[in-house]
């Protein structure tokens, strides 16, 4: 798919080295560059969801976009915090939960993730299209193709040959000015439902971060009816930001509240829960960073100077990383002593967390111990109500990884009242348990992943085996599919595939 | 008693002030005065516990302490938290404990608050010496007159007619030098126990928040044998810093665990309590101003502009009431954004603080239930042991008014911890309370200062009548004898004693 695309030249590119050596040394020259680079366009046509297409124009900005590639390390979560199995059980996440990699791997983890199962055709798997929806330009592209609404129909293997180019250019990019553009039609229906500027209207050290809140803030899949094309009425799974009653946590269980939303109901206690995905806008929003003006994107896409030459880092990673210009701009004390700070507030809510999920997870078995002894759904609705909002509460402060930092007061207070509410209910489990006669029941053993998948139901081999299935047939039949489509450039996989949780094994 | 002292001179001063104003208006001349202010030694004699006799000196540093008699404000802290009277049922605090008033009242409020009880002579009251030894100047001189494991000795009453000067010059300044100086030796004591440069080996930038740190630190009083000047062996209460294991709230409970010390014995749940006093020093120390370099004295002793000189304001007070001064040289906010910021951290200090101080107040009352109903030591044991540690960590967190603000993820993270242990204990008696047939045992209303006391066993009315007593007779002698002795002047009292929690009933 050719469109045009009008983008804002670089002195840098091809061809305009040996200007740019000229012009090298003096500041009033390089503010002639700056002007230059901010008003010249060049007209070209290119396939805007193929980020290796924007090459020739944003070298720099590709070549370190390119380099997210590094950010390749793998942790299971579940080997390094078994408790999140018991967490999750009855839900994916339970099933395998890693550590993000870069944008580089975006597609290919979602694809290798076993909460994504192993479809056998484009109708089967277990997650719906939405599951894509943040892990490649390819999406805009559908949703312009098909319709919104149609994109969110369907299973997510119906894309399998679609979304195959990694989140890149033009998730945040205008492709016909490329200035900062949001491509997600959601993200506006929120900031509108929140009472906020919409994207437009924001100033544009707001549009530096709204890009990255297209992706990095809480959702769900919202069930909507509408008429397809073909004339047949469907349900659309319309990923929306619950945003309605403000962007807190606690604005954001009253939403679910009132609408009676659950994710998916606990395997072991039966309570009805929300999976908090990754409010990482949201809950950085309430931090001091935020506050003073500082977007994402001043942190995690640094000013760099090369040569004569200042451009944003498009490799996005953790500013530790670059203190040099992610910190050091603003602050005046050693990268050390910076980082010794981080230190500490990430070992509270480390101390915070560890409770917090402690008490979650005995507040399921012990619900579950008192089911299976005939305790009644009335005995246990206020129980299971306070763990539905204690594990809330848990998940929002911690799912977006970075809130101990961008927001470590907002995360410390949530965490203690997640496990206030937890041990809340955890008093309640004490008086159901001893009318049934268990009152010293103690929550059996989840300190290892094998114990804690166990408890929580998961086949884990059985889900590697089937995976390995798919990625031996289907997998490889779409990148095919997607060459021969024009969709996919295979260079643009290059070292996507050589890692994952289990192929370890 | 008068003593040499050695005074830098103030051009300011009294017939300096032509020469001040030919000074003004370059910065040459200013620094030339600047240099003369920190050069020019006057010699006189003066008492120097009494502040007033600095004054000639020091006029503005004189006029802008006595401006701490603006900070008059009392509110009756259990009042408005009634919980406290529980939390601290059997301890003096649970009789009367306001919020604090300026440096001018110090020594009012010790006599006046019914902590310090109504004495009758001498020999009397419930008090030791060491509750003066943060009041006053007055108290270096007398632990250099009688010797400081005498002045630690007997009831605090012994030195009503000795202890009548508040806090002042001479608690941190050499009278000889006038620069800054501890007057208590216990703190290089402390300072040494815990591996830090003492006084004398700490930066000018550390002394001026050491010299604070003589008040505003966690203490307990340790008894101590000694011989006195009559050859008698005698027990004191020597004013000690439990900084050993270092000065985190966890290291302070460590020394007193290992050293079994408690402040008293719970009257409602007899677990072994510690009170932790005002460790300002030390949860500051864990917070960003402090860890920037940042002293007391920066935001609460700002540098002032009088015309041509420039002072430290000693009206010590909320730094939010100086914002220009305190804030502005740092922060590039607005104020009203700064304090803003500044409510969030209190909003989520006060709703973590009111969930610990619920879940304490109902683990004390559902010990003292299950004692009520035949539970054992051994069965409690533990359970004291949590509320011991619960309520260490929830005071120290909030003892010091300002923590939330100085040190607020160390503040947050103290009361979440301080939460969970008192739940774990709540979890352990709602099965002793099965055990005795009590277990859905709710504890009886506290949400009143009536009925908080009531249930703490404090005789309000009673400590008040004795007070009252006590204030027309022998806290009449006190003063006046003190000026017999020319240990006071009464000017200095004016407007001291207009108002306290129950002067109002």
């Amino acid at each position: 798919m050719k469109s045009k695309l009008l983008l804002i030249g670089s002195l840098a590119g091809i061809g305009a080295i040996g200007a740019m050596t000229l012009m090298a040394g003096s500041i009033n020259e390089k503010e002639a560059e700056r002007v230059a680079l901010n008003q010249t366009p060049v007209v070209a046509e290119v396939d805007k969801n193929k980020s290796e297409e924007w090459e020739r124009y944003y070298p720099r900005q590709y070549s370190s976009w390119k380099k997210t590639k590094e950010s390749s390390d793998i942790e299971d979560l579940i080997e390094k915090k078994p408790q999140l199995a018991i967490l999750w059980a009855g839900y994916g996440f339970a099933k395998d939960y890693n550590s993000p990699r870069g944008h580089y791997y975006a597609v290919q983890d979602n694809v290798n993730t076993l909460r994504t199962g192993a479809p056998i055709d484009d109708k089967s798997g277990p997650m719906p299209t939405a599951c894509w929806t943040c892990k490649s330009p390819d999406v805009p592209r559908l949703m312009e193709r098909d319709g919104e609404n149609e994109y969110f129909t369907g299973k997510w293997s119906r894309y399998g040959s679609e979304v195959v180019n990694s989140v890149g250019c033009a998730d945040c990019h205008d492709s016909e000015t490329a200035e900062l553009a949001i491509s997600r039609p959601y993200v506006d229906r929120a900031l509108l439902a929140a009472g906020l500027p919409t994207f437009k209207d924001s100033t544009h050290q707001e549009k530096r971060s709204l890009v990255c809140a297209q992706c990095h803030s809480e959702y769900y899949f919202k069930k909507t009816r509408y008429v397809g094309k073909d004339g047949i009425e469907k349900t659309a799974n319309v990923v929306t930001f619950p945003w309605a009653e403000g962007l807190t946590a606690e604005n954001m269980e009253k939403y679910y509240d009132d609408i009676n939303f659950k994710d998916w109901t606990h395997k072991i206690s039966k309570a009805p829960m929300i999976k908090a995905q990754h409010p990482g806008y949201e809950i950085a929003s309430t931090g001091i960073h935020a506050q003073k003006g500082v977007a994402c994107a001043d942190c995690h896409m640094p000013y760099t100077q090369e040569g004569a030459v200042k451009y944003s880092d498009h490799q996005i990673q953790n500013p530790l990383n670059t203190m040099d210009r992610s910190c050091m701009p603003c602050h005046r004390e050693s990268e050390e002593k910076l980082k010794g700070i981080v230190k500490q507030k990430f070992d509270r809510k480390e101390f915070l967390m560890e409770i917090a999920m402690d008490n979650l997870a005995k507040a399921h078995l012990e619900t579950g111990k008192a089911m299976e002894l005939g305790a009644t759904d009335d005995e246990l609705e206020a129980i299971r109500t306070g763990i539905r909002h204690a594990q809330w509460r848990w998940d929002y402060s911690i799912a977006s990884h970075g809130s101990f930092f961008h927001a470590p007061e907002e995360t410390l207070k949530l965490l203690a009242s997640a496990n206030e509410i937890a041990q809340q209910s955890r008093l309640k489990l004490v008086r159901v348990l001893a009318k049934y006669d268990a009152i010293n029941f103690s929550a059996p053993d989840f300190s290892t992943k094998e114990n804690a998948q166990k408890l929580a139901g998961v086949p884990l081999q059985k889900l590697i085996d089937a995976k390995m299935e798919f990625k031996a047939t289907l997998e490889k039949a779409w990148y095919k599919e997607a060459v021969q489509k024009g969709n996919l450039n295979m260079e643009s996989r290059e070292g996507v595939d050589e890692e994952s949780s289990y192929f370890k094994k």
